[in-house]
C-alpha cells in the first residue's frame, strides 16, 4: 500500500469544502450499513481517509469493523499520522493485523504506537517475525522525530556497482517502496556514502558507476531530530526526500516529503492554537476534549485579570469622582493589548520560521518602538480628539490620548521581549506570550492612565 | 538551475536558528565586499538565499551588483516566490537579464511578475525568443494560482511508446528540467491521457507500452485554481507532483511539492497574521511597512472599543455610586473575549484546512455552548467566590460571576458563528473575525454586567 502519486482524478472537486449530500454519515443514519460500505468502497484512498476523519467515534467503529482489509489499508494511507491510532483502535486485534499486514512499517508503527499496551503487543506477535522486527526498530524512536516519521524501507545500492546493474536490479525490487525515486548508496557498513536519483541513473552510460553518479555526502539529519528541524530541512534545500542516520552516521531510514508537509501543517496549527491557549488536537467534535484544553489557559488568565482588576481598585477614590474614566479603561487596554499581540505574532511566526535570532532582539526593538510610537501617536490623538468632542473636557482628552500612547509603546516592546525572552529560555514562545502580554500591556496601561487622572482629577472633575 | 535534490551536506546545522558569528552583514559591516562575495560564493543556494533575504535592501543590493550571475541563479531558486523579484529588482537590467537566462522559466516569470513595467519589458526583450515565449505564456496567468506557480517545462510522451524508446528519448533530454520523476501522456492535441513514473518504467519489461504503464486520468488541477486549493490537492492525495491543465483539458504544465510546500506555509503565516490584522508581508524589516500594515486595523479596532466605552458610560451613575465596579469590567470582557478567540481560532483554521462546512454550524455550535457552559460556570465561579473574598459582598461575587457566565458563552457561540457567516459571505474569517468577536463580547459582556449591577445597586451599593 503504497501512497506513491499519482493517482486517478476523483469524481468530486477535492478541494470542495462543502461535503456532498449523500455520504457515509447519512447512509448510517439510514441504518443502511451496506450502502454506506459500498459508498465508501468506491471513494479513493485520500477521501474515504478525510470522510473518517469527520465521523464520530461510534459512526467509525461501525463502519471499520464492516469493512474489508484493502480498503481500510487504502485509507489510512491517506490518514494523518497522529490520527491512524485512533482510526484502528476501535476494531478487533485480528481485524488490525488483518489490515497492518497489507501496511508499510511507518504506517503500521504509528497504529501500534498509539494502541494500547495490551493490543499493541497482540498485534506484534501476529505480524510475521520480519515485519515484527521492522516495526520494532522504528517504535524505538521517539514518534514526534525524525525516526518516529521516517519509512525504513528504501533501496540501498554499492557504489561500485554500474549503472546498468543497478537497473537490472531495480527491475526485481517490488514497486511498492515509499522511497521510489532516489537510491541511497552505503558501505558495506551501510555508512550512508551518497544519494542518486532516478533520472540521473536512466541518463548515464552503462557502464559508468553509482560513485560517478551519486551525489556525495548529501544532506541528511539523525533519527533523534526533531521532526519539526527535518521538516525545515527538507524545505530550506527544496528536497523530496531526505535521508535518516544514527548517531555513527549508519544509514537507517528516509523521509519524504508528503509525510513533511503534514508536519509543517501541524506545526503551523500548533503555534496558531497556542498563542491563544487551544491545545492542537482540538478538533470541535469532542466537548470534554474542548473543555479540558482550554480551562487551564483561561484560569491563568482569570489570575491576571484579578491582578489588574486589582489595579483599577486602587483607583477606587478617582473613579468615584470621575465614573466616566471607567469607560476608557477597555480603549487603553484594548489597543495597547492588540498592538501588541500583532508584534507578539509577527515575532512567533519570525522565530518558528527560523527568520529571527535571539541577536537581533535590541535591533528589532529598536524598529518596533519607532513604529509604535508613529502607531501610538495615531491612535492616541484620534482618540484624544473623539474625547474631548464627546466629554468636551480637553484635560480627559490628554490623559487618555497619553495613556494610549504609552501603553501601545510598552505592548510593541513587550512583544517583541516575551517571545524572545521565552525563546532565549528554550520554552516555546507560542505556548505563553499572549498572555504575559496582555497582563503587561493591562497592568502598565491602566496604571499610566488611572495615575495620571489622580494626578490631574482637579482638572476633570 | 534545478532544485531537485538532494544536494550536498552543508557545514552548519541548518536548523540552527542562531546565525554564524561571521556573515555577508559583518563582513559588510567593515567595507569587506571581496570578503562577503567570497563567503557568499562558499554557501549553499539554499543558504544564501536564506542569508539574503537577512540582509536590509542596502545590503543586499550591494552585494548582488558584485556577485557572478551563476551563484545569483543558484540562490534564486532557493529564494520564496513572492520575493524573487524584490531581490534582482536593485539591479541594473543588462545583470537581471545575465540571471535569468540561467534560470527555468517558472522562476524567471516570477522575476519578471515583480519588476517595474519599464524594466520587465526590456529584460523581456532582452531574452531569447523562445524563453520570450515560454515566459509570456506563462505572465498570462494570476500570480497566486496553480497557474502563476507551475513551470511549462515538462516531459511529454505519447501512449504508444514502447517502454524502451521512452527510456532511449529521456537519454536525450538535458537533465535539469524541473518535474525529474514524471512524464506525461498527451495525446496529438495535448490533452493529459496519463501518468507515468520513472519507477514504473524502469520495472516494465521493454516492449510494454506507455498506455499500459500509466496512471491514466490523472488528478489535475486547472490553470486558474487558487494556488492554496492546488497545494490541498496535492497534501490530500500525498502526490509530489500536479499536473495543470487549460480550460479545455489541454495539459500546460505541472506543479512540485516543493513550491506547493512554500504554499501551505504562507498560508498559514496569513491566516495567522490577519488574525491580528497584520499583512502577511511583515517582516519586522521595514517601519514604514509595519505601520502601514497595522494601523488599518488598529483604526477599526479603536471604533470598536469607543462604542464599547460609550456603553459603559451609560451606566455612570451605577460606576458613581460603585466604583469598584470598574475594576471588574476588564474581567468580564477580557475573559469573555479570550474564551471566544479560542473558539475563533478553532473555527478559522479548521475551515482552512477543509475540517468543517457550514452545514455544520448548528452542531458545533450546540458542542461549543456546551463547552462554553462548563468553562463559564468554573471560571465564573471562582471569580464570584474570589470576589466575595475580596469585597466581602455576596451579591457582587454573583452579579460578576453571572456576567462572565454569559460572557464566556456569547464568545464561544459569536466565535462560531462569525467565522462561518464571513467564510459563507466568500470573505476570508481569517480577516476580520476576531475584531468582530471582541467587539461583540464587549458590548455584551459590558451590559450584562452593568445592567445586572444597575439592576441590583441597592445589593451591592
Amino acid at each position: 500500500m503504497t501512497s506513491t502519486p499519482p493517482n486517478t482524478q476523483p469524481a468530486d472537486d477535492p478541494t470542495d469544502v462543502e461535503r456532498p449530500d449523500v455520504t457515509i454519515e447519512t447512509r448510517l443514519a439510514e441504518d443502511d450499513l451496506a450502502g454506506a460500505i459500498e459508498f465508501a468502497r468506491s471513494l479513493h484512498g485520500a477521501e474515504l481517509a478525510d470522510a473518517l476523519e469527520l465521523l464520530t467515534d461510534d459512526e467509525r467503529a461501525q463502519i471499520l469493523v464492516a469493512l474489508d482489509a484493502e480498503t481500510t489499508a487504502e485509507a489510512l494511507d491517506y490518514v494523518e499520522s497522529h490520527f491512524r491510532g485512533d482510526l484502528l483502535s476501535g476494531l478487533p486485534p485480528d481485524q488490525i493485523v488483518e489490515t497492518l499486514v497489507l501496511e508499510e512499517d511507518d504506517v503500521a508503527t504509528d497504529v501500534i504506537q498509539a494502541l494500547p499496551d495490551e493490543t499493541a503487543s497482540e498485534v506484534l506477535d501476529a505480524l510475521p517475525a520480519e515485519r515484527r522486527a521492522a516495526i520494532d526498530a522504528l517504535l524505538v524512536h521517539a514518534e514526534e522525530t525524525a525516526g518516529g516519521r521516517m519509512t525504513g524501507q528504501l533501496i540501498t545500492i554499492d557504489e561500485s556497482w554500474t549503472a546498468e546493474a543497478i537497473l537490472a536490479d531495480l527491475r526485481d525490487v517490488p514497486l511498492d517502496v515509499s522511497q521510489p525515486f532516489y537510491l541511497y548508496v552505503a558501505d558495506h557498513e551501510r555508512h550512508l556514502r551518497g544519494v542518486l536519483n532516478l533520472r540521473t541513473l536512466i541518463a548515464a552510460p552503462p557502464e559508468t558507476l553509482a560513485v560517478d553518479l551519486m551525489v556525495a555526502e548529501p544532506i541528511r539529519v539523525t533519527a533523534d531530530t526533531d521532526q519539526e528541524d527535518a521538516a525545515r530541512t527538507l524545505k530550506q534545500y527544496k528536497l523530496l526526500a531526505l535521508p535518516v542516520v544514527d548517531e555513527h552516521g549508519h544509514l537507517i531510514g528516509s523521509l519524504t516529503a508528503d509525510d513533511l508537509i503534514d508536519v509543517l501543517e501541524e506545526e503551523a496549527t500548533e503555534d496558531m492554537f497556542r498563542l491563544v491557549g487551544v491545545n492542537q488536537e482540538e478538533d470541535l467534535r469532542s466537548i470534554r476534549r474542548s473543555v479540558r484544553h482550554r480551562l487551564p489557559w483561561l484560569a491563568v488568565n482569570l489570575v491576571t485579570v484579578l491582578i489588574a482588576a486589582w489595579v483599577v481598585s486602587l483607583f477606587q477614590d478617582t473613579l468615584t469622582r470621575v465614573a466616566v474614566l471607567a469607560a476608557f479603561l477597555p480603549v487603553v487596554g484594548g489597543l495597547g493589548g492588540n498592538a501588541g499581540i500583532q508584534t507578539v505574532t509577527v515575532v512567533v511566526r519570525s522565530l518558528a520560521l527560523g527568520r529571527l535570532a535571539v541577536r537581533d532582539t535590541l535591533e528589532v526593538i529598536g524598529r518596533e518602538l519607532a513604529a509604535g510610537a508613529i502607531v501610538g501617536v495615531v491612535t492616541g490623538g484620534a482618540v484624544a480628539a473623539l474625547t474631548v468632542v464627546w466629554q468636551g473636557n480637553p484635560w480627559l482628552g490628554a490623559i487618555v490620548g497619553l495613556a494610549l500612547l504609552v501603553n501601545v509603546m510598552v505592548g510593541v516592546v513587550a512583544g517583541v521581549a516575551i517571545p524572545m525572552a521565552l525563546h532565549r529560555l528554550k520554552q516555546d514562545p507560542a505556548l505563553s506570550s499572549g498572555i504575559w502580554l496582555t497582563t503587561t500591556t493591562d497592568l502598565l496601561g491602566f496604571l499610566a492612565f488611572l495615575g495620571l487622572a489622580t494626578a490631574l482629577v482637579s482638572r476633570i472633575d
